[in-house]
């Protein structure tokens, strides 16, 4: 790659730091922005270096925000007695597409000792907090972490720390995806269906 | 995604104009810059910013280049005689990593009526000229068009045009991918790589 202009290399390193785009994904998308014009090139720069400019953490649900309270802890229209509690902020993008109202909580990861990511590493303790002391009594929290081993135990976890207070504590139903075929759903997941049925 | 910070959806928006990057890889892209330092980020952007500056182009071959004429073109260690002809710089990178070790000529397209795109609005008559008038006498024209439809056409329309010229003219050969699967090549790699058969 040693004959490519330096500026061209920097950038194909660069982006191929990203993930799930390797050296050859990385080059094509460089070719493509060299085929573009200048001004494009420029706003996608300045797009990627002001991300993090007056950008803040919200206090409460510490979903990433423009102010604190972020916009939807602000939102009086929402229903705040409503909490799901994910890993990631990103995962807050998906459950909004559902047109849930509720608030969120942002653990910012799951626990895992292979990582050695304890619970008091993610945000349980701020989560216990927000129970107990917050403003608005909460009525339900909806545990939203990944149906995966980590997320399970998380999940549990949480469960078990809020068991004393007079909260409901629920989970995502888990079960074959729409759009599914039943052929190819794995046992695990067939297995969570057929305990989860319910009444046509 | 309203909810999300403006700086946030502006990347993601950007990010979805490349090519390959959906709405969804997009917002992960981006959420995974959020998770880290600033400094990262701030490279990146820069990195964007400073892809075209003093980036020019070969006068030669037409390929990006830091120096006119460029780094290959101007190597007086490789094959000047020897010249495969690309559709695009980023073809350059994938046959440099065979060692090849001969100049290039960018065609910067292929001829394609259906997009309105003629012999003209490529770099035919450039390849031509260099054929004529080059300082170094060119022995062999290597067509390295894809093995396209356009491709073929386009490499056949030079072929025809240089066909007067004293230079061998050859075309990449068509054959089984290397780790291929016989039982999985379409009918018409197959009957390339019949017809292109060689003696063991």
């Amino acid at each position: 790659m040693s004959i490519l202009p330096k500026s061209v290399t920097n950038l194909i390193e660069e982006f191929a730091r990203l993930p799930g785009v390797g050296p050859k994904t990385a080059a094509r998308l460089v070719f493509y922005l060299l085929s573009k014009p200048a001004d494009d090139i420029e706003r996608l720069g300045k797009a990627v270096s002001a991300l993090k400019k007056d950008l803040t953490q919200c206090g409460v649900c510490f979903n990433y925000a423009e102010k604190n309270p972020c916009a939807i802890c602000a939102n009086n229209e929402r229903n705040k007695k409503l909490i799901a509690v994910v890993e990631e902020p990103l995962d807050i993008v998906a459950i909004e597409k559902t047109g849930f109202d509720g608030l969120y909580h942002v653990l910012g990861g799951v626990i895992s000792p292979i990582h050695g990511v304890g619970p008091e590493d993610i945000r349980i303790d701020q989560l216990i907090h927000r129970v107990r002391e917050g403003k608005v009594k909460i009525e339900e929290i909806i545990l939203a972490t990944n149906p995966s081993l980590e997320g399970e135990a998380t999940a549990m976890y949480i469960h078990q720390q809020l068991s004393s207070e007079p909260v409901k504590i629920t989970r995502l139903a888990r079960g074959l995806p729409v759009g599914g075929d039943l052929e190819y759903a794995d046992e695990a997941t067939l297995s969570r269906a057929l305990e989860g049925r319910k009444e046509y």
